[in-house]
């Protein structure tokens, strides 16, 4: 059976249609947009609408009901980290031409996504809590604050040790942009949105830089479309 | 420059001398020692002091100053599940052989590490907050079992869901055992140890199926006889 191809035809990613403020720009098929950006290779876009993902059809190609996907011909990935890897070794603009400069690469997607992002959806989680007690069966929100301050801890000692290891340096992997990059700069992303990053200038500046190349306001403008285009079917009239 | 090599000298994983009753079985070298013995790799262990873990030494080999780390001749890589990773691609024994499958293999270690895990963190952490509530500088004890409930519905989501995807079947992909299990088997040890897979029996079979295998007895063993070993150097008269 053939992976998941690129040089046959365009392939396809899933992302949503619409999602509520705090989540625009934020959602991780933009992972797999800037990696296809900054590779050059041609991609569609699903559009799933809000509210659908946990349908059968959704569920069949990812066991999570999430967004994104990556498919080409009969075959799909799922999980940003697992598509973005599969697209950077498609690829000579995403990883170096070393094998140990890819695992390399390697090692820092997987710290982006299980180490540094876990405590950060902790706090996300909490956000969640905090401002929809009753959805989540939380009996008394005022107990969130009281928890805040270990978990923006936990999150912040993660944080000052990967400013500890960039310092003032651009990159991550072998002195270029690699996917280590991509991978963390959509974490750090979420950590600045979580107001982590006011006292970590280096991983400030570390974000501005990569987030200010082309393939990534492209990118970014690609996921955010749509959202535009379909707000009048969602929000509620204020 | 070459990558971590398999076929010349043994590699050499990091591993704790040490850790806390709670810890033990569960510290992350096990899926690296797993690996390596489902694989039939030679490899030996550097057990890193309890506490040392964050000097200098070893942060610059592992940028959070965590276990593991995978080391071969010059080259040293991080994260449990890039480490993982690299060694099924050294062996027939984890993978499916073609690309297809293999692809699948690592959107479900992505999932493993990013979708099931962060939430069953989220649990520990709140224990560690009930239980240390002054060293997280949590004020109050009690807030914590106001969020359990929250958390525990989270992660429970996730457990339902993969509980539905793997159904009575054995496997998580290509009808054999691959890293895909591996990885998932030991975030459901997790999960297990935080008394979530009660009412998830197709889960609890899947963890004894594979956690009876010989490699993973070995790998389990390999890790605890050191703790035993060191017990009374670190374990104060009760
Ligand atoms: N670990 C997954 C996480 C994906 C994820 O959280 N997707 C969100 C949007 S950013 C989603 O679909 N949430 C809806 C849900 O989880 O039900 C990945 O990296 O692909
Ligand atoms: N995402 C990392 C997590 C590693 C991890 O949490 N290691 C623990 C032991 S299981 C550790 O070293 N903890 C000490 C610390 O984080 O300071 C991986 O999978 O390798």
């Amino acid at each position: 059976m053939n992976a998941v191809a690129f040089d046959k035809e365009p392939v396809s990613i899933t992302a949503s249609d619409w999602v509520p403020d705090f989540a625009q720009g934020m959602v991780r098929d933009l992972r797999l947009r800037w990696a296809l950006e900054e590779a050059g290779l041609p991609y569609e876009v699903e559009l799933v609408p809000q509210g659908t993902q946990a349908r059968a059809h959704n569920l069949s190609r990812q066991p999570f009901g999430q967004i994104p996907t990556l498919t080409a011909g009969p075959e799909t990935m799922f999980e940003s980290g697992a598509c973005v890897w599969r697209i950077a070794g498609a690829s000579e603009s995403l990883s170096p031409g070393d094998e140990a400069g890819r695992d390399r690469c390697l090692s820092w997607v997987f710290a982006a996504l299980n180490t540094v992002e876990p405590p950060l959806s902790m706090m996300a989680t909490l956000f969640f809590f905090e401002t929809q007690p009753e959805q989540f069966g939380i009996a008394d929100a005022g107990a969130v604050a009281t928890i805040k301050p270990g978990a923006r801890a936990a999150a912040l000692l993660r944080l000052k040790q990967l400013a500890d290891v960039l310092g003032k340096r651009r990159h991550l992997v072998a002195d270029r942009f690699t996917i280590a990059d991509l991978m963390m700069v959509t974490v750090l992303r979420v950590a600045d949105s979580l107001d982590l990053l006011a006292e970590l200038p280096d991983l400030r500046r570390y974000v501005s830089l990569h987030t200010a190349r082309p393939a990534f306001r492209k990118a970014l403008e690609g996921q955010l479309a749509p959202f535009r285009e379909n707000a009048a079917k969602y929000e509620t009239a204020g």
